[in-house]
This record gives structure tokens, sequence and C-alpha cells, in this order.
């Protein structure tokens, strides 16, 4: 089934693509209206909470373990997007991994350029680490931009001396802001979701007065040393492509322990249309391996 | 306790490190008199075969479900190494999955240049089709030149209309006999097994009089459209490590599902050596769950 499958969903979110290149401010609108639809299953809660004084999400399903947390950075280019947006999917990882979440409302751009995600992103992380929590027991993830700053919270953090969390999980990963990756325009034809029209017009709003290939906006160009096991899973019709493919080898070449998982034929972040699409069940199946793994 | 096993481990290989760059056949002496001394479990059985002609070693453990194989290539360049030396290793995979396994002793270098090694792999699976094996219950493996000998195999299997076996597992792969990979020199300090200067004698050896950057002798240079899943390791002390990096950027290139899983500080077949490095262990579990999911 599972071709027809993806061109239904390609058709779908061709049908529904927004205007990414559009001003951010109506883009956020359209986009919450969009993802507004995707309802949450009922043995879900839902609750506000603040992490490091940076407020969020605080995703649950009754009778998971305490003592261990996800903390969930949102897609959205840095200037749209919302911890609410994600709590689909994020819920539907917590109840695979049987690990709660928190996932993020960090600050956007254009009003908060760079540093204000990353500064939010490590002070949730700090937040969790003030709490107590054993950082061998907390996973970061994010999709898409928050892919990217998931590697840039890392880095910050070893930076800062900080313990490392027990591994990442980055799906599709927007991790070049500079946007020199060859699919960029190669995939663009495929990619029914993301166009390098809207990332040219957005990519520079978060960077702002800052270098586009400073590692903790663009975390290819860092030295990734150190870092806890990442499992970077992408698929092949994405434009970002090159970004996964690129994060991958960058790590693997500074001694990091990295999966690259990439699924033939399949948009950004993908995994969000589990129960539609077969590969986003399967994709999530690993990323729940992976993440058990990484915990025990 | 894994750090101080992978120095343990460097120390034992670099001490027992054979001159690669000898002739092949006093090396092929020596290489056999090494991987000797490695015990096979009690609950194996070998026995002596042909597939489509070609000799090699079918491991079964009692209790296996018949109707699945894994067609598995040997490493040493494709002048060095035998279908014995990796009964250890191919036990070891078929007691995890469950799936016995040939491993094939096909013709060597110098006497046997290019193509003779693809010819006899692609008799081998070939003659898996001909006994009536469904080729989704067919999975080709192989560490190092082997790895690559199984991409080769599903290149020409794909050309000549052949059905795609189930899937691929490749340890350590050498995918570019042109010898132009990155790490092939930047690597050379922290590798204990492989050598630059062992591959640029033996490389030339198995290409003969063909060209070294034909897709069916270096696979990081094919199309690689319509193959099965390919999941590749590789350790980050490799003089390979490149080898793996553009193959899984090709095959994602080519809209072929690929995992790619990279561990950290660990040599090159590090999977050999279950029992005495974490690594490996941890690694042969993921190999096996790869196995399980596609035969599935």
């Amino acid at each position: 089934m599972s071709k027809e499958q993806q061109s239904q969903l390609d058709a779908i979110l061709r049908q529904g693509r927004l205007d990414t290149a559009a001003d951010a401010v109506s883009v956020r609108a359209a986009f919450d209206a969009f993802t507004a639809q995707v309802p949450t299953p009922a043995d879900v809660q839902q609750q506000r909470v603040e992490l490091g004084g940076v407020p969020g999400i605080e995703v649950t399903v009754a009778g998971n373990e305490t003592g261990r947390v996800i903390l969930y950075f949102h897609s959205g280019v840095y200037v749209i997007g919302s911890a609410a947006a994600t709590v689909p999917l994020v819920a539907d990882l917590v109840r695979r991994t049987g690990v709660n979440a928190v996932t993020l409302d960090y600050r956007l751009a254009p009003e908060h350029p760079y540093p204000a995600a990353l500064d939010d992103a490590r002070a949730a992380y700090e937040g969790l680490l003030a709490q107590g929590m054993d950082p061998a027991q907390i996973v970061l993830a994010g999709e898409s931009a928050g892919g990217g700053l998931a590697v840039a919270t890392l880095l910050a953090s070893r930076e800062a001396g900080l313990p490392m969390p027990s591994c990442a999980l980055l799906l599709s990963p927007l991790a070049d802001l500079t946007l020199s990756g060859e699919t960029l325009l190669a995939r663009e034809p495929l990619d029914p979701v993301l166009s390098p029209a809207g990332l040219r017009v957005h990519a520079p709003e978060y960077v702002g007065s800052a270098d586009a290939a400073d590692p903790l906006i663009s975390p290819i160009f860092g030295d990734l040393r150190g870092l806890p096991p990442l499992l970077i899973q992408v698929g092949s019709n994405e434009i970002l492509l090159s970004d996964a493919l690129r994060l991958a080898e960058r790590a693997a070449l500074s001694d990091v322990a990295v999966t690259l998982d990439v699924t033939p034929g399949v948009p950004h972040v993908f995994q969000g249309f589990a129960g539609f699409l077969d590969e986003a069940g399967a994709a999530l199946d690993r990323a729940t391996a992976f993440v058990k793994a990484q915990l025990r």
C-alpha cells in the first residue's frame, strides 16, 4: 500500500502547502490553524509548564515512569511553529517509548533572532538538570529547525561544561542555515512541504547579524566531538536530505555514535503521519528502539 | 569498560597485524593461520556446499527455520580471506537472527581478477533462486571487500533482471577501489587493521584491466536505484570510514532505504569481537533487528 499512501500524502501536503515565503506572522496563524486539525489521542494529558523559565507543554501518558524525559523542539525555520503543533507526534513518541516529554515554546524570529531560541533551549535543559533529573535519563529531540536546535543545544551545553543527555533524536533536521546543500534545489520538485524560497526568506530572520555558518546555527560546520549518540531520520523526498547526510558525516568524522536512517519517497517529518503511512510507524518503531537502548 | 576494551583490542590487532602489502599468496597463509585460532561454538554445524557451482560453507544452528538464508561474502581486498575464516562471525549472526547462512569461497585475485568474484557471487545468488528460495527470504551480507561485493551483486542482479533479495547487511564495506576516500590517510594512525599501503597493492590486483571506478567494482560511483534496504555498519577508527559514508550518501540520493550505523572508536569489522567488545554485541543486536524487520 505504501506507494499509494505516499502519493496521497504528497497530494494532501501540496494542497495545504503554506506560502512559506510570506511574512512570518501571517504564516504562523495559517500553520497553527492547519496543525490544530490534527486530533490528539484521549489517553494523552497535556499541561502547560515552564522549564528554566521557558514555556512549554508537558505531554504525558498515564503509567509512564517518571525520572526520564524527552525535551522536544518544534519545527518552523525558527519563525513559525509551536509546542502545541507538535503534541500529536510527541504524544505518539511518548506512548511508544514510555517516556514523557516536554515540548518547548522557544522564542521565535524575526522578533527574537539568534541566539534567543538556543538560549531558551539550553535554559530548558539546564532547568531539567536543576530539578535533579539524571542527564543519562534525558533525551533531546526535535523536528526540522528543532532538530538543528537540538544539536546546537548539545554544542552549547558541551561548551558550558554541562553533562550531556543520553542521546538525541533528530527528525529531518535543518542543520545548514547557509542553505548550501545540493538537494535544496535538486529535490525541490519532489518536496511537497518545504521550498528553497521559504528557507531563503526565513533563515536570515533567525541568523540576524550573526554568521549563518556558526556551528551553533548550522551544526554541520561544527566539531561534534563529545556529543552523545544521535539518530537522524530523513525522507529522500526532502530538500533537507543533504542536511541530514552532512550532519551524519560530520558526526562520524567527530567520532560520535551516529545512525542515519533514510526512508525513500517520504516527505519532511513524515513521522507525523503514523497510522496513515506505513513508513512513519516503522520509523517511530526504530526511534523507539534507539531511545530505549540509550536509556537502558 | 568499553574504552579499556577498545584499547586492548587495538593492541592485540596491531600486534597481529599482517603485512598486507606483501604478496597475496603468503598473506593468505598467515591470515588463515590467524583466523583459525578463533573458536567456533559447539552448537554450530558447518558443511561444505556448492551454490550455483561455487564452493562455500553452510553454517546452521539446530532449530532455525529453513526457507530463509543469509548469503555471506568474506573480507580480504579480493585477494585473501576465506569462507572458513568467517564462520565464527557468521555463526554469531546465524544464532542471533535465527537465519542459517552460506558463506562463499568466491575466486580471488590476482589469479582471478574482476569479474571473477562478482560472477561467483551472482552465480551463488542465482543458485539460491534456482533452488526455489523466495528472494524476499534472502539476505546478502558481507564484510569489507565482501560488503562491496554484496552491493555489486545487487547491481549486477538488477541489471540481469533478477529479483532483489530482502536486504543487505554491509559491515565496514570496501566500496571504492579508486581509494579516493578522505579517511584513507586521515584515519591511518587510528586503524589497527588496514593500511593504505596494503590497499594500494591489492586493489589493483582485483581491478586488473578494468576501470576501478566501475560501479560493479566501486559501488559508491553507481546509481543504486532499486536496491533493497541496506544497513551499513562501520567503526570510526577505520581508513574505510569514508567508504561507508559515501555509500550511504549514494544510496540515499538513489532513493534507497539505507541506514548508516557508525560506532566510534572501534576498528574494521569490529562485530567479530562480540563477547569481548561491548559495541560488537550491540551492533550485532541492531543488525539482527534490521534483518528480522526486513524478513518479516
